[in-house]
């Protein structure tokens, strides 16, 4: 068993590479002028770091990264309830960390201001503040319906029936497909400590719709649990 | 053995994972403004719906997700006939259901209207409905050629011979493989299901046209099979 | 032992494969308006033609697909000399058969002309038919360097001591790589079967240049395949 | 045990390819007119050519390319640290080799010039050789992050924990992400020898930079291998 602090430890530097990677990847490449790397390449560094990480750091903590994930599980019967709000906590700490991080880097471009509108600085945001002008009940069936899949899609690949040692693939693929699919939307979200780094930068409506990048995913993320659960029966639990 | 409404479960929620997916990344990101992913980034997005659903949901229905899939599968004995036509009806209202969650976020934009050309809402066409302009008999071969070889790859990368594990990657990518070919011919389907969610709502066109999408997808599909079949003599069957 | 005519088979349907994907991607979806999947769309098309065709018939035939790598085996003492004149033939019938199949898909465009410019119809050239404008002698370095070193990744992914299964990930995606690099300078061959289909179509100069892009890539991976021998040492054949 | 020779080849052949394919897909095809790699091309080049010679030569030399994972290896206590030296002499080698076969097959070109600029030949840059004008601030805190983080997954995706034969994925895609984040900071180093190849060739600024781009990537390197040595605790060294 790995003592609680150290995979407390691995949570916060997992969630920080998240929300370094996939953030950082939005604020100074995306947009690079002619060459670069556009929506399918933040999609990417996303799911990267999840991938990266599920192997650097399954072993320790079993790299959730992402507080809907940590209660998907726990809905799911894969992991301890009592382990819930330290994990979180932790996320939220990595990914706080990282805006930070990710502020003083930009900051050292003399372009560069933080803004408020949709998508700044890679926050989430719905209705004026859906990159693409979803309305906010589009954004919730979206960030409802990929957080649900995400953890069906996690259940499901470190059921110990699927094939050893492939999940992380599996996972961090699946967030660069949530990605290609919910940019435009939301900026996408599917995690509430992704959402609450960069949030606390820009402040303003970035923070006051933070409320529904909790909410929504942790309920997506609960119901996909339980429902791969109920799916796959009691000998599936791993 | 897994009973058979779980199987069907599983299919029916797979199937509404590719549509949504493949499709959603289309119709919301495909074409977004300068950063948009673009037909290679929708070309990722089909073939991660295979993968992620196949290591999430192999061991429970062997995910096929695609009635050209499964009735190549019987065809190349690898799966019970009798379980076909429930297969079936299980891809179709998923890939429905997802067509419709598809809509309801879409119609969440201002800016949002279905459009009946070629590609409008994801789905496939053949002559005047062409992405690119090409003639039905160039569509007939592409989709028949390219179900063909999908099955093979199937048939291949599952069969016991081939290395434990990584036959998700395989087809999943593969399906990447064959959009990068062939979105610019039909829109690409080599999966009736996945045609006929979004044909449902285009209407018009969309729906005559799909009878093609039916007939030449499992024409291919059953004839992949029994060529693989043939090929790797019977001490391949798994 | 699987009898030499069903390897034949299976070299002809996977090299098929390799020109009807990675060449019909440049041919159909390269440059298509506004969300062309480019020359990145394209090496990972050809790339995956090979991890899929891999996994699928590695069992049956090795999958070579390319009269360079079978010759470049041979030298490594990994596969039978006196299969390699079959294993090649096979190779330009699939390479060609692939190449006439796109030709009539192509055709059933109204806007379609095969065109004998750089890069016409997916052929290679050098120097007025380099893409990028190369000359010869660079585009001779190229073709070494790039088949040299795709022979010795083969090698060395397929050494009984690299992990097992992961092969045709390493090599298919060491294809994509290789194009990431190349295209602009040769349209990227590699492999002479490979050249020899669209070149049947095109003619001209195409079939003129074509003894460069089966001398170079053959010296380029017999070589290859004899440094990996020497280096690793005679504990690595497998 | 390889004997040092071999090791030392194949840590010349690797980071060869390494700087042959990462800074030749940014120079021959990243900015192609209309259908070129942009930076996602490039990112994806330099991950695949260390996943490609990770299955290639891993088993052979541990597969390091870069004198920051050989030094943070040591740190971490997974490489004897009397290799240290050769190692790192043989990779330099091996990166100023491609550098000059680049130079080679780029000089082909009627068009061709090295230029000076930021990220000219694929140089690395800070400050005014920052490709998206960055801070030499800036530039030292996101290579030394990512060099960190780099160490960080090497280690754990090596860690005898994690599943069998997956790291050279993790790692690969794992400089593909870093890459994703940081070309337009410092045209992205981590990597003391793909910094030195290319900046041979241009000269000036580009060679007075240098000394960055060896420091910090060792500084961040040391530190990421110790700080996952110490999270994991020593029941993990493999």
């Amino acid at each position: 068993m790995t003592p609680l602090p150290r995979k407390l430890s691995a949570e916060l530097i997992g969630t920080f590479w998240l929300v370094f990677g996939g953030c950082g990847s939005a604020i100074y490449a995306a947009a690079f002028p002619n060459v670069g790397i556009g929506l399918l390449g933040v999609a990417l560094a996303f799911g990267l770091t999840v991938l990266t990480m599920a192997y650097a750091i399954g072993h320790i903590s079993g790299c959730h990264l992402n507080p809907a994930v940590t209660l998907g599980l726990v809905a799911g019967g894969r992991h301890p309830a009592n382990e819930a709000l330290p994990y979180i906590l932790a996320q939220v700490a990595g990914a706080s960390l990282a805006a930070g991080t990710l502020y003083l880097i930009a900051s050292g471009n003399a372009g560069f201001s933080l803004g408020d509108g949709p998508g700044a600085f890679a926050t989430n945001g719905f209705g004026e503040r859906s990159p693409g002008g979803y309305s906010m009940l589009a954004c919730i069936v979206a960030e409802f319906v990929l957080t649900f899949m995400f953890l069906f899609i996690i259940m499901g690949a470190t059921d110990k029936r699927a094939p050893a040692g492939f999940a992380p693939i599996a996972i961090g693929l699946g967030l660069t497909l949530i990605h290609l699919i919910g940019i435009p939307i939301t900026n996408l979200s599917v995690n509430p400590a992704r959402s609450t780094g960069p949030a606390l930068f820009v402040g303003g409506d970035a923070l006051i719709q933070l409320w529904m990048f909790w909410l929504v995913p942790i309920v997506g993320g609960v119901l996909g649990g339980i429902t791969y659960r109920s799916l796959a029966a009691s000998n599936s639990d791993s």
